[in-house]
């Protein structure tokens, strides 16, 4: 519980810092693309966080967005993967929906998740096998739903991809309604709090899952990536979560029918490299 | 002013008795099809708004999504245009992200506009001529962007259509990234607060825009259906808001060379329809 504390506490005070200096210019450069941006704050919060675990905690190691830890390998010890801002386009353009998301593993076991909606201040956390809360409310189990009553999350940006739209189109389709909020914490948190039934994206990163994977599952949620694979928290990976019912449809009636696409997909991207 | 007062009033209030009965079981029917739900709360919502504003002004006129004023054929007089709640699957599978919209109209003339996100308690609101304001802090002007560089919003089911994935993908490809949010009025409101830069849809009645057009035009947003033209506000429309340049971008090279199609569209799914 010591270190569960002090990962709250130090999110919390982070979450701060950044709503303190909201309205402050904001420096921006881009990354792998014009698209994939990075600013000041989501580095100055990665220093801030590394720095207070590492004054604490010498012996922990850090995975992190911005630069820490990208040399890890393996999950032995305590493990922290942290993004200092998940949404950073969110951050951007409307200082607001986007958050702080930490995940412990300790020797590769589910400890504790964090996601800060830093503007909202609302924290959902978990500590493995003890709950799931969002601030002090208590997480509901979730219940199952069938798509065409659901409401689920995704990433437009696939339905608009020649060879994927053919997975993509017929969920929107048949789901009740889509929706996009651009961060990936932020969608599991979503699932965890029945926000929406369901969440499915074609890649994220070790940073933007560890810490909502560990919220929904306790929720009673199933986390796959889109060919019902387990994922592994220091690999990129596709997608794939929601009530156990929405899931098993999505999983067996609009992802597996497609596996040789989606196998070919995860050998180019995911499989081998972190 | 006095309307404009009285009309924030009545809203705040509704917003109130919402807040404080949305743990309450809701009854839900459906109306024109499976995903298009009607709850006890939109009805005694309108019901009491209609009211309120019958017993104050009873020569006003009100047409509401629940029925008040469906025979309404002009804009002669004062106007009220109501959605007692917009964004009803967000209310219904959420309990958030839904809003009250009002517009109101003297003679056919932009009069004063509101969307209270009633969970959030932020009422962005606006009288014509005057500035627009969420809750006591006025909104800024909109600055010029592009399709490359914004965030925009539509809802991704129109890209799952065979004819008009042809406008939309192209859109969703060529943006920053897109959003889906699932109340029409909250964004208006959002591409007046610059959460996103430009909205898209394909058919809206004029409940679900009457209100945010006043404030979306009073920060500078141009607002036309996908054909460029003004909106009837007592007609269904496609939708086409941003600021001056996004909106200038997407009109011109992003819809007008599908005119064919898009009147074809517009002729038989709206012209001459209330």
């Amino acid at each position: 519980m010591e270190i569960y504390k002090f990962a709250y506490q130090i999110i919390a005070e982070a979450g701060k810092v950044i709503r303190d200096s909201i309205d402050e210019e904001i420096q921006i450069e881009t990354k792998s693309n014009p698209n994939d941006l990075v600013t000041n704050i989501d580095k100055e919060t990665e220093e801030r966080l590394f720095n207070q675990i590492m004054s604490t905690y010498p012996e922990h190691r850090i995975l992190g967005e911005e630069g820490h830890g990208k040399d890890i390998q393996d999950t032995s010890g305590v493990l922290w993967i942290v993004d200092p801002i998940d949404g950073t386009l969110n951050f951007v353009h409307q200082q607001e929906n986007f958050a702080i998301s930490i995940g412990i593993y300790i020797d590769g076991e589910k400890y504790a998740g964090f996601v800060y909606d830093v503007m909202n201040d609302k924290m959902y956390h978990a500590l493995a096998g003890k709950g799931a809360w969002l601030n002090e409310e208590p997480l509901k189990p979730l219940k199952d739903t069938e798509l065409k009553t659901s409401l689920i999350s995704t990433n437009p940006l696939w339905l608009t991809k020649e060879k994927l739209s053919g997975i993509y189109v017929p969920i929107v389709d048949n789901s009740r309604s889509t929706r996009a909020y651009g961060s990936a914490a932020l969608d599991f948190a979503n699932v965890a709090k029945g926000i929406t039934s369901a969440y499915l994206t074609m890649r994220l990163q070790p940073w933007d899952f560890a810490g909502g994977l560990i919220i929904v599952e306790e929720v009673g949620a199933v986390v796959t990536n889109q060919l019902g694979e387990q994922l592994n928290i220091l690999e990129a990976n596709s997608i794939l979560i929601g009530n156990k019912a929405i899931h098993n449809e999505l999983l067996n009636e609009y992802f597996l029918p497609h596996k040789p696409l989606l196998e070919q997909i995860h050998t180019e991207r995911f499989r081998g490299k972190s």
